[in-house]
């Protein structure tokens, strides 16, 4: 008989799931019409809406990972020659385009360097009238944090357009208030630090931009004027369920179970517990000689981003954690492949515990043993 | 503390998950891109070409439930104009049709009345040369099941068109032979007769379909270009991985554990046992004096549906059977809603302590008792 593999999963996602949420995973599956089961529903989305700090009706768990949330929020909103102006620092923004050029938009990218933060003016002086301004929240390929607080103040005082925001990675780890920044569309993913495996798109829209939306979008699948009937929030009018598709009744209840630990906990607390654990991180790869990559003042608590030193081969080192330790960390992305690193501390990982493990294992398998 | 609710699924699905995909899902989550994960996700490519019954090397689960494979099925092979034969037959081929022209096809609808199978002769002859024939091969909504065999001889000898399954009810619970019948395009749902929660669709298509695909289609998520790589298939060449997203790793885990128990019972000895159940059922219903709704002959076995007796009210019906005995059975569909129900035995529910379970619920719910 193989042994049952398990890993510290101390990459840029998916991280280890909370325990309630492995338990909500295991448990009988229900019908998806079951009324435990849309009781359940119900309160996922309920939930939902406090992790992203929104009162928006429409805030759901899409059927498919985060990048299926990035379609969903293009092809609800992108008219055929639609100005999209996004905000390029990283991977994710790059992508951004290119699924919104595949809906059908005039993509005015601006582009940023890596590693640093989106800057708002240079964003909203792109394009006079855009339809959409898009941006990411945590930059996962590069750690930076953008505040997206001051990009929905610029892009509410430029004109009427709708801001699209990723949180696939800041969602229930760093402060994230959707309706007081201003976000009209946003869509997350489940396997960061809300902790549970990677399957669903946590997603908002607002009645602003669900009254601009396509009446027929190009996807069926990710269609929220059909999505609304399917978790019984079909807007004004009595609650009625309309079947769209087979939820994935295993993977809302993995939620579910997670939603209910992370809110008992308090947002407040869960923020501060990743903030610690990123700074404690951070200082202790300093202290070790190594140089961050983000840009300081804008990284991300629960993904760091750090410089491969000179000399060191990034891939020999990544094997090595995962052989000797267990220990998975990331590589880089794109032309910083080779020469970064991401570490990423997201829901349970967000401790004292594992920042101690990865920082004494990284010291060991670099020949820089930690103080602690 | 609220006790953990525990359903027989004797609906048309999700069905109660094999054991072995249960542990599956509540495994340890691996990275998608470790080296134990991506063993597992090629193990379970090859597992799927088994229950396809196809050597195409495009073979893999889509991240999404199988309403995504329906949409993934058409939006990489229909080019705007294209013509579709769809044959209808329930709700499952009207939802093609809208999915297709979404999509930018030419729809021609090929109408059959609910709960008779599709008839080759007439889709054949109802267009000359469409670019795509598609059909169901067991209709969820009817409980019919078509000769897929019989259809795909009959478009290779009208032409090249290449031929579309919906195989969702069919995949690992009746005969599928996907080469042998010329299927170019193939998608499924894991929530059936695989016995896995739903949230992936198993996809098949063949090198031809593949050579007509879509360059760039329309959905980033779905694309078959790109998906390749995520599977390390992408073609010709040496296999590489490409990122693409994140894999929902739980889920593709509980399936490779799900599938490696029913190749181990065997696939002809998987289908026998649906077989029995389902006449096992069916002759148990006949017995109790009800009648069967699909066509004589052409009734699968996972999926049995029978007419509600005259003066019965079918909601109350079955929420009796939810309360008195946790078991779930599904309504009929559209204007069968309240005429019809399904019962399905799928997966690990194909054996006989179902069967006797839902014969007595029934015959006591009915005041119809069994001679069991």
């Amino acid at each position: 008989m193989t042994s049952i593999v398990s890993r510290h999963l101390f990459g840029p996602g998916p991280t280890n799931a909370y325990p309630e949420a492995t338990e909500g995973l295991a448990r009988p599956l229900l019908g998806h019409l079951d009324p435990a089961f849309l009781a359940i529903m119900d309160e996922t989305c309920e939930w939902l809406r406090a992790v992203w700090g929104t009162a928006q009706n429409r805030t759901l768990p899409l059927s498919a990972t985060g990048s299926a949330g990035m379609e969903a929020a293009f092809v609800n909103t992108v008219h055929p020659g639609d100005v999209v102006v996004v905000a390029v620092n990283g991977l994710f923004g790059q992508r951004m385009c290119e699924v919104a050029s595949r809906c059908g938009a005039e993509v005015v990218a601006v582009q940023h360097r890596w590693g640093s933060p989106v800057d708002p003016e240079r964003v909203v002086a792109a394009h006079p009238a855009p339809a959409i301004v898009a941006a990411v929240h945590a930059e996962t390929s590069t750690g930076a944090r953008s505040d997206i607080a001051a990009l929905g103040a610029a892009v509410r005082d430029a004109g009427d357009a709708l801001l699209l925001v990723d949180a696939v990675t800041s969602i229930a780890g760093i402060e994230l208030l959707a309706d007081e920044w201003g976000i009209d569309i946003g869509y997350a993913g489940t396997q960061k630090c809300l902790g549970v495996a990677p399957g669903l798109a946590p997603f908002t829209i607002s009645e602003r931009a669900f009254g601009r939306r396509v009446e027929r979008p190009r996807s069926w699948y990710l269609d929220l004027g059909l999505l609304g009937g399917y978790v019984g929030d079909a807007g004004p009018g009595p609650r009625a369920r309309t079947y769209h598709h087979t939820a994935p009744v295993a993977m809302v209840s993995s939620l579910h179970a997670a939603l209910g630990r992370i809110l008992e906990e308090g947002l407040d607390n869960v923020w501060a517990r990743h903030a610690a654990a990123g700074q404690a991180l951070q200082d202790g790869l300093e202290a070790m000689g190594l140089e961050l990559f983000a840009d300081a003042g804008h990284r991300l608590p629960e993904l760091t981003t750090v410089r491969v030193p000179d000399g060191v081969d990034s891939a020999d080192v990544r094997r090595t954690l995962l052989e000797r330790y267990d220990i998975e960390i990331g590589a880089g992305v794109g032309e910083f492949a080779a020469s970064v690193w991401r570490i990423g501390l997201m829901g349970p990982n967000a401790s004292p515990d594992a920042v101690a493990l990865v920082l004494h294992a990284l010291g060991d398998v670099l020949g820089r043993p930690t103080s602690g």
